[in-house]
């Protein structure tokens, strides 16, 4: 084991309606509030109308910032921050999935500064102060509702960068399983598979940590068991409760005891997916994991061997990495790029961009052999 | 699944030579420490002198209260409060196990008030301020360290009760497992049965949480792997820590979630056999547990099946008693009365103190033939 430092302070409020508590929440940290949210599903669901009672309750004087895309870009963490910095807000209520909670979370030490977000994110500066941020989650995938990263995409500089400070926890995290209610099926998929992503990459970090190699295994098992019932029967929001629970406990630290990081190596390689082509995070996922394992077998045999006969119960990487394909396919998440239209020209790019950036795991390593492989087998 | 909270904000450094940070960390609450230990066992292992190490370090003002008992007492909490309340203490640290850390706990929210604790732990009063915890576990066992629960023993009224509030999270707990080396055998293996209790504690508590029930599972598996290996090899820091953390995660919260409580009814059988007869906590629960799973084995038939499916492989909830019974009995904990020298009059006065502090779950009712029942089988 390594030794590690566990901490996070989020508050977590799960469950039905404990949107109830959201006003009184916000109030306690001042009136001036950003209100930052996406692409506007939050006004179709409802959930945007449920907050701003909340709001309207405690008299709040609300600054919204919309528009936040999917895949989050700078530019608007950017904007927000000026938009917060010119209001005085005493506050960030972040509404979405994970790209709004991660812009909510750059915009929390943005405005207590005067350059941009992305100092942060290349290590240029250190944040010193936040804004305090709570988020209300709309979709289970990220984990974001309870860490402290934040991954933001640079339409210049063509990259997608993740950073963590401790300041950039939300103080609070309102998580009703009906709000995610109105996600489709594609994201509800994506969901899954990122939870069980994250639990992997952590599981493939570097350090001997039994218990949270077993922890690991009791995520994905989780969603193994729920997230083809969900799929199945999308309206039931006890179903919606555990995959929610499973993808906040995916990324909130627990994996992690014991071990100097997760790996990230696949995240690596599906960041570059959907700043290149706009892929949704959690497809990318579904389509690199299975490439990265194969590439992995031979290095990483004890480890996979280990992590197959967990989750299903062989002891052949191979049977196993083909039974985790068709999970994801069996969900809807895509597993070759060719099922996300990509041309022969894209391929290339795709290629040259690994090199660019050489996109690798903190653990792991990925080499120009590797890459040729990995495209290869994703394709 | 039933909504919740989740909030631990306690930061736990894990790892050897954590305490290189321990001045730092207590210099920012400042310099006037009152210095919580127990019956000297610091002293020859070592750890007391590391941390007054970090404490000259930091030119600290220390004033100590020493002798807290495995059982810790009222008298010893109200006595340490009012010390800390006449020299204005900043900051409360508490070096020791379960008993230490507990009433280091009690005493940060008594100092801020004119009332003997045990207000608080008959809900008399509510604590509104506290003087900030620093905790430096010396023993795993009790979880104490990152959660928000005490257990104080009242001699006068006879009773163990135990109080939880958010101000009573250690800020920060150091855990270096090679602290816990000089913990002798039995209590080694007591802080293994109590951390297994924990787990279980919270598996029969009340609600359908299907993940807390995974992460119940993982932790018992952890306590089952590498307990035996360290009653065995009792120098080995890397099984030591491996105990360590899965004490810790025991009852940090993780197994709760989706939960309204834990049960808590072996706890309570525990706690009155401690209260009357000094008996170590963990060697308590070695003896009521398979007494408790064997009364409710019934009514909690499907719950037991399938602990006993995930722990030992069974299908038999027989079996599966059988067995904890001999992992105890294996670590060297006894599983009946009979091993530690009660009398038959004792066996009268344990039978009467059932019926007068009616002993129960906070979920799962004993009726007074459920205590003639246990009573038999713990004989």
């Amino acid at each position: 084991m390594e030794n590690f430092t566990a901490y996070n302070p989020t508050a977590l409020h799960f469950g039905q309606d404990v949107i109830q508590d959201l006003g009184n929440t916000v109030q306690g940290y001042g009136q001036r509030v950003l209100l930052v949210y996406g692409m506007g599903s939050v006004k179709s669901s409802g959930v945007y109308q449920q907050v701003m009672a909340q709001l309207t309750k405690i008299k709040a004087q609300v600054y919204e910032y919309s528009g936040i895309r999917p895949n989050p870009l700078l530019e608007d963490v950017d904007a927000a921050a000026e938009l917060g910095r010119v209001k005085s807000v005493d506050v960030i209520l972040a509404v979405g999935g994970g790209s709004v909670i991660d812009t909510g979370k750059a915009i929390a030490v943005t405005i207590p500064v005067f350059h941009s977000a992305w100092d942060f994110f290349t290590g240029r500066a250190k944040p010193q102060r936040a804004i305090p941020l709570v988020a209300v989650l709309t979709l289970a995938a990220t984990g974001s509702e309870m860490n402290q990263f934040a991954v933001i995409q640079n339409n210049r500089s063509k990259n997608k960068l993740g950073f963590g400070s401790p300041l950039m926890y939300p103080r609070h995290a309102f998580l009703d399983p009906s709000f995610t209610l109105s996600v489709p099926p594609d994201y509800t998929a994506y969901g899954i598979v990122d939870l069980i992503s994250h639990a992997m990459e952590s599981y493939f970090g570097k350090g001997d940590a039994s218990l949270s190699d077993r922890i690991v295994w009791a995520i994905i098992r989780e969603a193994m068991e729920y997230g083809p019932a969900l799929m199945n029967d999308p309206a039931n929001v006890d179903l919606r409760a555990r995959i929610m629970l499973a993808a906040t406990l995916a990324l909130n630290g627990i994996t992690n005891y014991g071990r100097l990081s997760g790996d990230w190596g696949v995240h690596a390689i599906g960041h570059l997916l959907s700043v290149l082509f706009d892929v949704p995070h959690g497809a990318t996922l579904s389509i690199a994991y299975p490439a990265w394992l194969k590439v992995m077998k031979e290095r990483q045999r004890e480890r996979i061997v280990l992590l197959g006969k967990n989750l299903f119960g062989t002891d052949d990487p191979d049977s196993f990495i083909r039974q985790l394909e068709s999970f994801f396919s069996m969900l809807g998440s895509p597993v070759r790029l060719s099922q996300i239209g990509l041309t022969a020209q894209q391929h290339i790019q795709i290629r040259e961009h690994m090199s660019r950036t050489k996109a690798t795991g903190r653990h792991l390593a990925l080499t120009e052999e590797d890459y040729d492989h990995l495209l290869a087998l994703m394709a």
